[in-house]
């Protein structure tokens, strides 16, 4: 059990992470009364928080240091190994109590291994990935899935009110990052069957639109269709979710389904061709840039089409 | 131009096939006070219709003889181009400003060919696949995409209030079917998806169902997730859609999108992947049961697990 009480004025959060998702969401904090300490690897990203009342410090073990509650935001889990694991790193500097919580999409393993190293210290670790992307972030609306102790993860609860619209404590440490996982493959295969099927409607000379409204509202209808449609007909390719960031989840899910001795051939589809779309120098774009390469295997050129 | 007024009492409405779908929508019709003239392969199957006071004739000729405006609800393409387009078929006995309308998913190009053939005698085609499952069909909240002539399509508007809740001319003679194919692509990749993160979510030793709360609402919701879902996790693989016919729908936008010089590797996926779900023997349950055959590329028995 945790001896922190979480309230504005009594708990001290730390934040380290503050690219777009991680701004929004450490800025909400702030807005509810918290006292916030930030670092990030680039300054600038924070001047917004710190311009809202944050406190800077320069490394992650400093943040820990002014910090009840310490969450991480980070791209890749390369990353969260270092600023978790790594020599002087969270885990080694955890005090007893201390709360560690990461948001980044990251290895289930690992944040076992994250577990371990806190729970040595008397310390605890959750995991708690989000879905909802910048939109969400940024409105507080995102779908936060937790792995972690019940007892501190349902502590937490006036923490994930203050990010998050749904919530759910999905088992022990990993379970949140796993349920990433299928949020990620049910994303990544869907993506594939919009995008072929805008593909289709177009070399059958349709008209997209107007199709859109005959599938959309029924048993072939889904987020992706009618979020990302709309964009991909207009040609913007904006992110939303960087490709590449994709690529990295993918990779963590097959990594992961390889452990377990499960064979998903269409998640390793979705990886190949993603592979494709950051081959022809669309990593930055958004995910639904899939479009692109899907079309050039036909020698359609989507945005002259 | 038609120059038949759709209305009950003035329309003679003629229904060929009264499998679970058409027996629903033909009884709409009936119930609307329209006069219906039947024929199936299967007598048995049309005795409800029957029962309401339909007509029974004994070939889709002397139900085209009886009509004003002929409807066929067929299983396969092979079906519809004897019906229509064969020797004493619809077609070949066809009267000047006759209505011949294919509600069968069926091969755009047929769609064409049953066009052409009409219009030689001063007839019309419309090709008008649905999609919404028997639950739609007799619920008459399906969604049917429309192909053909804008002012007959048009004409026939009191018979799609009839049977359908969205209906929309999607273009010339082929473009219903077309449009339909774009759904079953969506369909196809999507369930995809949906098994193989539930398969994840399985052997990853999360509960599903509380994983369905976190991730349904958001990025990777569809339906397809939020109705079979909860049905794959039941073990309940009743149809629904069949797989086998599901199988010919893949097909037949297979070929179509070969004619159209068109890549669909997703799609390809899941023919492929279907095909194994009938070699297994499943071909007669619907579509989630993908899941069984997924399940035991990586050695699970679903319904046992």
């Amino acid at each position: 059990m945790t001896n922190v009480e979480i309230a504005p004025g009594k708990t001290r959060i730390g934040w380290i992470g503050t690219g777009v998702m991680g701004a929004s969401m450490a800025g909400h904090l702030l807005s509810r009364g918290y006292a916030v300490t930030v670092t990030s690897r680039t300054r600038s990203k924070a001047e917004s928080l710190l311009a809202k009342g944050a406190s800077w410090a320069d490394t992650p073990a400093d943040v820990s240091k002014a910090s009840d509650v310490v969450f991480t935001m980070l791209g890749f889990p390369k990353e969260v190994r270092t600023v978790a694991l790594g020599e002087g790193g969270l885990a080694a500097t955890a005090r007893a109590g201390q709360i560690f919580v990461d948001m980044s999409t990251s290895e289930p393993s690992l944040a076992r291994d994250i577990d371990a190293a806190c729970r040595a210290r008397g310390a605890h670790a959750v995991d708690a990935p989000v879905s909802g992307g910048d939109v969400g972030a940024r409105e507080a609306r995102l779908s936060i899935m937790i792995g972690g102790d019940a007892a501190i993860v349902e502590s937490l609860t006036p923490l994930w009110e203050t990010m998050g619209k749904t919530f759910v404590r999905q088992g022990d440490a990993g379970a949140g990052q796993h349920t990433k996982m299928v949020n990620q493959i049910l994303i990544a295969t869907g993506m594939i069957g919009v995008c072929e099927a805008l593909l289709y409607a177009h070399r059958a000379g349709l008209d997209a639109e107007r199709v859109l409204q005959s599938v959309a509202p029924g048993a072939a209808g889904s987020w992706s269709l009618s979020n990302y449609g709309p964009r991909i007909l207009a040609g913007n390719f904006d992110p939303g979710f960087y490709v590449e960031h994709f690529i990295k989840d993918m990779g963590i899910a097959l990594d992961e389904a390889k452990r377990l001795g499960l064979s998903l051939p269409g998640l390793a589809l979705a990886e190949q061709l993603y592979l494709s779309v950051q081959a022809l120098g669309w990593g930055k774009k958004g995910t639904h840039a899939l479009q692109l390469a899907l079309a050039r295997l036909s020698g359609i050129d989507w945005e002259r089409r």
